[in-house]
């Protein structure tokens, strides 16, 4: 066992406040979505920040963004460590650049130690972890691990009809000289460092969670179709209004959800049309995001909601569709006891928890060993402006992580 | 009394369907929302128009635009009528453009015959009637009544936070040699052609309805505010979720509104933000659009609304506003009428109706005798692609206007 490396407190901070500026927005929040120029100025910030100590610098045809330090065997697969820059139109500083910020810094942290490797570690930012502005999102993941292909990723278009292939073309023009790599290689293990984004860490002030999986969730969107008519004049035994089908739907799923300990229900984007005041809407998609830890109770669940959406249409006719499926995914046990011991090692305390949020480390479950390291969130907050997390548990689970990865990368196989 | 008046039957059918096809949309409706380019287009073909026959043209400060065929006593406050051009983005070829080109119309048949009216007869176009993308609507009649201010009026902002203060400087420049009137001045009466939007007249197999009156309106906007939080890890204990709530009193209003027979309650617009599925939504607008023939029972209605959604809040606030209020008005008997004595005289049938839908004649009954002519609308359809008077209604209509407007216009006074 090697001494125990330390990181630089105050650079990943003033880094993740740095980053954070880029596409600030009122009240302390952060709007940087995936492959518009703020996000592409985020990838500069990066960069910059990895050419200063040499590391190898990387895009792949999907537009992941890669940070390569050489390990002293090239022939050895990598130990891989990342998350994603991009945001939510209104999210917090902290999901997702911590996981890039402090891969950078784990591995700065170890080239100023001197120390070097067996093998590469390779810092990763995946392409639209978010969704928002794509969806669905875990792209850049998703096509690393061969689980959708790149050209039924770059066929996805924004709400104004922008496509994600346009938008890489635009990624290439902005970085001509970074090097091209091909989609997906070996990878020996992924650790994703994140934000909680619930409660649970906090409550029980405990600086890093290990964390065991992901629950499972299910994406779908819900077409409700009616007819234009005159608000005025349209008798209701004539109308058939998708706003009125819609409401009754979404509140009928909300009553039957809302009192489910273990199912997450939300309905979070809306979208009516003509969408005005005078008219009745004849269109209304709205998205139904359903989760639950257990695989089997959101396929019951998901089945539920088609049954109530079926129902609560009076005069409209609906179509449901899935835009996503994820099972729950546990992670592997030998990359959590790595994780667990380096905190031991380290006096800082940990404790095991069940994630409710997705990540990229769910898509990277699939092809090669993975577990992810948490961090606490202020009140749970997060996909806010609030989000927060303090400068002390940035340091103590960035610690963890450089010394996690450390200790893979010298590793000849997993235990 | 003079010999009946005839209008040319091709000409208005074809007038009519060449207007369509500025703002032409898929399926034969039309988008020609108020200042928009394809609004100005319509301006200019309507000006071509009566330039052909020598009318005066003039642009009032609101962008009002009217059209003058000078009375043989130009000191006799005129008769005046029309419409508007602007549409709804799914409207149909005839809302609002029928007693426009009816109006322009009646006024070349007038002069065709070589009479000539004591009276002015001065055609308009109301500015934003339809108020879909400047909302509330009527602004232009509303502005050449004195209802409301032009200083009011300017300040009002689309979707895309331009004013109608930029697009009325950008209809200067499109039409700066066109005469500049003030705003308001005294009219004798005003008569509006216009299409039912209702199934009556087509039920009853008759061409012409004579309006009475139009029911009164609410147009409010209700803010749900709640807080931006994490889908899949929140869990509902901590939610402030601004559609849930919205849903559950959009449902609750149009349950309690839809089974009465007089009550017409729509929500057409909703906007969620930050309306991503991932995040769970911290504010919606939406509007409600209430309406009923007896004022008491409107004021009553809006009453029991504003109950309904405040009881309809689990988490979230929420604030309630009138954007606009109208109570239902009842047209001058005189001028009835006149309607009803014409169309008897020119053997076309007519009945007595009352109007769902609210018309800039509803501001011009607060400053002088007013009435509506009425079409009918095949299956009561309008605010919607498929709306269809026939070619025979038109013409019926229209020479039921050409002759009210040349009676009126020789009157001293309404009897």
């Amino acid at each position: 066992m090697y001494p125990s490396l330390q990181i630089n407190p105050s650079r990943i901070w003033s880094n993740l406040m740095e980053l954070a500026k880029i596409g600030e927005i009122e009240g302390g929040g952060v709007d940087r979505q995936a492959l518009t120029q703020k996000e592409f100025e985020a990838r500069e910030l990066c960069i910059f920040w990895a050419n200063q100590f040499g590391l190898s610098v990387s895009h792949d045809p999907v537009g992941n963004l890669f940070f390569l330090l050489q390990g002293s065997n090239p022939e050895l697969p990598v130990v891989m460590s990342g998350s994603h820059i991009d945001t939510q139109p209104t999210g917090g500083k902290f999901d997702g650049a911590f996981g890039v910020l402090a891969g950078i810094e784990a591995v700065r942290a170890i080239i100023e130690a001197g120390v070097s490797p067996r093998r590469g570690i390779e810092i990763v930012a995946w392409m639209n972890e978010e969704g928002s502005r794509f969806a669905p999102g875990m792209m850049g993941s998703e096509a690393f691990s061969g689980i959708r292909t790149l050209e039924n990723i770059e066929k996805i278009t924004d709400q104004n009809g922008i496509s994600v292939k346009e938008e890489l073309k635009e990624l290439q023009k902005r970085f001509p000289l970074i090097d091209k790599r091909l989609l997906g290689r070996e990878v020996f293990c992924f650790v994703e460092a994140h934000i909680e984004q619930g409660p649970i860490l906090e409550r029980k002030a405990c600086p890093v969670g290990v964390v065991t999986g992901i629950q499972g969730v299910r994406r779908m969107r819900v077409q409700v179709t009616g007819d234009e008519a005159h608000a005025g004049t349209t008798p209701y035994a004539s109308r058939r209004d998708a706003i009125e089908d819609s409401a009754r739907a979404i509140d009928r799923l909300y009553s039957e959800f809302s009192n489910e300990e273990n199912t997450r229900f939300t309905v979070g984007r809306l979208i009516a049309n003509p969408n005005v005041p005078s008219v009745i809407a004849s269109n209304v998609l709205f998205s139904i995001d359903l989760r639950h830890p257990e695989s089997k109770k959101l396929v019951q669940a998901e089945r539920r909601a088609r049954k109530i959406i079926a129902g609560a249409m009076n005069r409209c006719s609906h179509k449901i569709w899935c835009i996503a499926e994820a099972d729950t995914v546990m992670f592997d046990e030998r990359i959590l006891q790595t994780i667990e011991n380096v905190s031991k090692t380290l006096g800082i305390p940990s404790l095991r928890i069940f994630s409710g949020a997705g990540h990229d480390a769910r898509q990277m479950a699939a092809s090669c060993p993975t577990g992810m390291i948490f961090v606490p969130s202020r009140g749970g907050v997060s996909h806010n402006i609030n989000e927060y997390t303090s400068k002390k548990d940035i340091v103590s689970g960035t610690n963890v992580l450089c010394n996690v990865l450390m200790q893979l990368a010298n590793s000849t196989k997993l235990n």
